[in-house]
């Protein structure tokens, strides 16, 4: 049976061409992090499954990929018709960081700036532009309750866009705090503000009317108007009335970001709630004119790390969406053309093989990048692959040359052809 | 309920200290695979569960960590007694590249030298040093039958080593079709010559009496002693009779190798097997006399590809074991301390924080490598932070020192206090 190539529906395969501007770009976030003092860790892929589904994930945890038990386990548990798995995939990066933080924190620095880069999976229906596996750059502050956390966070992903030479980024920012105030004004009982919170979350993607019907449905048409002039009119200046220091909070947080960040759009806007559960104050997220949804956000989440035993710790994070960050630089035209090899060694017969190792081996000593072709083949194939691998000079040793001790180069920018002997070799320009 | 804060059992976490040493490493295999004219290709983490168990793998397909179904097709397959998953996470690098060529075989160069630096996830009893998720760094070249191959896949791993400063590392080279001719020749029938194969495999594990013993019962007492003393009593030369024409081969290899790198030491061992059932030619693999066990290894496996329908194709490769050069490194002692952030800025006071901000955010821009200690705190535990993070210089900003347009700076190197204005900030040495 001939088996199917293809990676799993909803996976993706990426070529050498495909990595040179996911490299690069992983890179810069990488560099730029750290030079605001984050540090990088890393999490395993899978975790116990009680960590995923013990809240916190939201929606999320209907789309874990559970690892299924294994040996005399499993068979137990199907006697038994007990939880088969016993393992998960990650879906985020935040929830493993707070169970890394809750190990690990006797260990690091108080508060502990951390930055993590990998691949998280969610077992989403299959769609285009959507995938099962894909890169999140998350980072975050762990033990602070300043709002300078929030400044130093949005700051740090404000400057990945600028170094990757993206204008015209709006941070949309919010506090959650202020909304769970302003629901329980328009007299909304405690125990419905969670859905109410959900509801106004869904504003970009169904129509007012609807959500307006389903906000009277949970708690009666008086709350549900008050809640629609409150954060559906984004009419920011009745926070004020909500809560004066805590609206005083957030303009801070919002003028200096103005202030520091000279190329940044930011607006205050009510209705932004950033979907997860574990949010408890300000939340923010990045926009692009150029593409629909977001590019990344964030927000402080001072209680997620109690459900490991760590009380009243104060965290904050953010998230570039890796994924659409690449997009986006590919929808404005941005590319990186890794540079090939300096030398494309050509085998000009078998019997030349043993010489033309001996000379590859030579300028690989002296530190310079050497593709050698693999055995002899005809010369014309052996170009056509150094074309391909974009290689900068393609060398051959033929036996006439070998016994002049020259070898023969051909440019392969300009195409001119010529003989040198080895010394000359290494001083050619990149 | 207070979850555990561990990773599952066999799995691990990385603190930036540990990563420092790793992501050295990983810069140094990646940078070296290219400089041999290898390109990086990235596969998905999982497959669909029959290209992991359709062979190939031998003994690690017992060990694949098993995707359990979703939804209605779970239900399906409870109801129905039918397989329970329907992916798996890959337990090696060398199955999803073959799948992977033949996907994209059109779009490749050819040959294509491929390099993967990625983890893999074994479901391995967990004990000391043996994890279920670890790194692979495989180099492979698809598409060609040149023992250039060998030598070129070889050459780059001795690179690496020699990059990281490792000496005294000895190559082991058999090649397994003379293993299979001398088994012939010894009357092994073919149905029995693989289960030999795994026997003999097995010497560096199990007491050779106990082998012998296994071999008789498996193909009598008379071809028993045959194969002890071709391939178990390292009598290279009996190697020559066997077949004149595939020893030269072999001897070419090895002597190519001992020619091109210095300070290699290589030696032709029988008894070497590599236990994957798919390889078909040269094996190889990698010793240090600090460490028991291999550091890498590969050969030839020119049919791996045959079950995803790209028949007569030959395909050579290697790999690094990831997790073993780094015990290897710190058992000799080597270390990477990556240079922490440039400046530590602390706050002063809550009121002196907008203008901290300012002072990092100008900093910053200049490209300087800013941590900003997060919200005002006592300025010791500020600069127990400091020391932490390995920043060279502390800068304050006080209010007196603000006025007179100075900011204090200690030299956390020589313990030295000093003010200074902004333009002499910049000119600081790293």
């Amino acid at each position: 049976m001939v088996l199917s190539s293809s990676p799993p529906s909803g996976f993706r395969d990426f070529l050498p061409r495909n990595l040179e501007l996911r490299q690069k770009v992983s890179q810069t976030i990488s560099r730029i992090y750290r030079s605001f003092g984050f540090e990088p860790i890393e999490t395993s892929a899978l975790e116990n499954l009680e960590v995923l589904t013990g809240k916190g994930g939201g929606e999320n945890e209907k789309l874990i990929f559970k690892v299924l038990k294994r040996g005399e386990k499993l068979t137990e548990a199907l006697a038994k018709s007990e939880e088969l798995a016993d393992l998960g995939l990650r879906f985020d990066l935040t929830l493993p960081l707070a169970r890394f933080y809750a190990a690990h924190q006797n260990d690091l620095p108080k508060p502990f700036k951390a930055f993590h880069i990998a691949p998280v999976w969610r077992a989403e229906r299959a769609q285009k532009g959507r995938y099962r596996e894909f890169t999140q750059c998350d980072l975050d502050i762990i033990g602070s309750n300043s709002w300078a956390c929030e400044l130093e966070i949005i700051s740090a992903i404000l400057k990945v866009f600028e170094a990757l030479k993206i204008e015209g980024m709006t941070v949309f920012l919010n506090d959650r705090s202020l909304v769970y105030q302003a629901l329980e004004q328009a007299g909304i009982p405690e125990d419905k503000r969670a859905s109410a919170c959900i509801l106004i979350d869904k504003l970009d993607k169904i129509p007012r009317e609807k959500i307006n019907q389903e906000l009277s449905i949970l708690a009666g048409e008086k709350a549900s108007q008050a809640v629609q002039s409150l954060l559906m009119d984004n009419s920011e200046n009745r926070y004020a009335e909500v809560s004066p220091s805590s609206y005083a909070h957030l303009k801070e947080i919002s003028s200096s970001i103005s202030r520091l960040n000279k190329n940044a759009h930011i607006e205050i806007t009510p209705s932004l709630m950033r979907g997860f559960d574990y949010y408890t104050g300000p939340v923010f997220e990045f926009r692009h004119p150029k593409l629909s949804g977001s590019l990344g956000g964030g927000g402080r989440y001072d209680r997620l790390l109690e459900k490991f035993g760590v009380s009243s710790i104060a965290a904050c994070g953010g998230s570039i969406g890796f994924e659409r960050l690449i997009l986006l630089l590919e929808e404005l035209g941005h590319s990186d053309e890794t540079p090939g090899p300096k030398f494309f060694i050509a085998v000009f017969s078998e019997e030349m093989l043993s010489q033309t190792l001996e000379l590859s081996s030579k300028l690989r000593n002296l530190g310079q990048s050497v593709d050698l072709y693999p055995g002899a083949a005809k010369l014309k194939n052996q170009f056509k692959y150094a074309d391909q691998k974009k290689a900068r000079y393609a060398l051959i040793l033929g036996p006439d040359e070998a016994k002049q001790n020259q070898i023969r180069i051909k440019d392969l920018k300009t195409g001119i052809e010529s003989l040198a002997d080895f010394e000359s070799l290494v001083k050619l320009p990149d």
